[in-house]
């Protein structure tokens, strides 16, 4: 008996680039690209496709930004990305591809990767957070993912604060994502604040980015390392509720904002640790995925292959 | 082949009362005793045990406040009951009856009772609320129970809010429970603030109860109203967030302040709806329990019977 090696297609189209892989059975990608997501999302799916497709593939996995319809292989809602709302993916994608093809959060399909193939295979039980322009999330229990919705940046943590595209008001989102840095430095800024980031960005304030502030942040700016560190409260008092309500064994945490850690995750998981029951809090690990942007794209392509997949109608 | 109807004993450590019952497989209460667990619970249980055992029992579940050891069978934690923290309560139970003993959180068996005989039975993903004293949960996922802490009383709705017992500030409980209700209730009457509530309970108002302040209410009373509000409110942010994070097809809500549904939950409902996304808020049933204050022992009892149960070493 000969075992061939089985491959499917993983599609990410969490954030502000899309990225399609050619992806083994065991999670190894074989070969990837990435591209701007902008516009014509579609039509930049099916040549990526088109470009990577190579052999037999079993499937095509999706992990999307926003709320899913499973049952309908639809996505109901998209913040971040309206071009594909209410676009009947799946079915588009089957009808030119003739395979399987399975829809899921791209929060969700992050944590997957990472059980797969990353930082989540020695645990059954965790979350996954993305902290990037916005916080998404995944969880796993049991080994397996949970087919909820996830969104655990849009989680009041201030029943009276600012108001939140998504409609509630003081979601995590709202204080502990970049885009709330970026406003932040921006308004303060634009106030006259003393800052090295005034220096930084080509002299334009509204290009500054989360590195900007890191950088300025480990050079004593006292702006740079207070928006960093209020950003890391918020972020630490909606670790307290994760591990409040699904005492993980691990919470690991990926997107761009990894990179200002030591002031940032690490001001987060001090707060956590006054916030969450001692028990709970001493029974996770907060650890940094290993995967980073590959994450989504190994998770999509993992739902061709499991067991409980239901493929939408 | 005869088949013989199997029993287990269901025991319910969640509130001010201890509740002990025989219960058959399928989730029928045979017999039930009610009593205070203020002190002595050890020799309650025990008591409780010896009056209620009959025939051959399959094995005794616990359902506790608190958060729970599961590997080694202890309450870590039980902010309302600090009598049997630390306490081996599985070893000291088994030792004297010789059967299989379970635990799990008080919450987490409310919801158990609840998919296993009432109002969770038409349900696969649910979340179960008791809003008493304090505010617990438990969540139940593609028919099984998550075992997690699900402590989503203690949730942080509001960063810098008051500070709570357990340590963190401004938890959901601090905002939507009996007990809030009737701290707001007292010191606004203690101000001298006009209302019925002044000539309730005995000219004492330091023995009002959420019953009282329902009544007062539904008499036009504006102190009530805004108390009864605003702790719906509350509890419609905890919901919301609720939601967006696991996309229940149901809340189930149980507990002492269902009595005050018409206003207190309506309220909820109300603030959950203008929160959540509203493909999420659609797709949720917010309904109360069957069971009411029997849902603990029945899912505590049914504990006995679960394939994936690990008895503690």
């Amino acid at each position: 008996m000969t075992t061939t090696k089985r491959y499917s297609i993983g599609v990410d189209l969490g954030g502000t680039n899309l990225r399609v892989a050619l992806v083994s059975e065991e999670g190894e990608i074989v070969r990837k690209l990435k591209m701007s997501s902008a516009e014509q999302v579609l039509d930049s799916i099916m040549n990526a496709m088109k470009e990577i497709w190579q052999g037999d593939i079993a499937g095509i996995g999706l992990g999307v930004a926003g709320i899913i319809d499973r049952k309908n292989g639809r996505v109901f809602a998209s913040p971040n990305l309206h071009a594909i709302e209410g676009i009947d993916l799946v079915r588009e994608i089957r009808d030119r591809f003739h395979v399987p093809v399975m829809i899921e959060n791209d929060g969700n399909v992050a944590a997957l990767g990472e059980k797969k193939a990353g930082a989540g295979r020695g645990f059954d039980h965790f979350v996954l957070l993305t902290l990037g322009t916005g916080i998404g999330g995944g969880i796993i229990h049991k080994g397996k993912l949970l087919n909820v919705s996830a969104e655990i940046g849009h989680m009041s943590i201030i029943t009276d604060g600012e108001k939140c595209p998504c409609g509630n008001n003081g979601c995590l989102e709202n204080y502990a994502s970049a885009r709330s840095m970026i406003a932040k430095a921006v308004s303060m800024l634009e106030k006259e604040t003393e800052s090295l980031l005034k220096e930084c960005c080509k002299g334009s304030i509204y290009k500054i980015t989360p590195e900007d502030i890191y950088k300025a942040a480990l050079e004593g700016d006292t702006l740079a390392r207070e928006i960093l560190r209020d950003a890391g409260r918020f972020l630490g008092v909606g670790l307290a509720n994760i591990i409040n309500i699904m005492s993980p064994e691990a919470i690991i945490l990926t997107g761009g904002l990894i990179g200002t850690w030591n002031i940032y995750v690490q001001e987060a998981i001090k707060e956590a640790s006054r916030r969450a029951f001692r028990e709970l809090f001493d029974g996770v690990k907060i650890i940094p995925s290993s995967l980073g942007d590959d994450a989504g794209i190994v998770g999509a392509a993992s739902l061709v292959f499991m067991e409980t997949a239901e493929q939408p109608a």
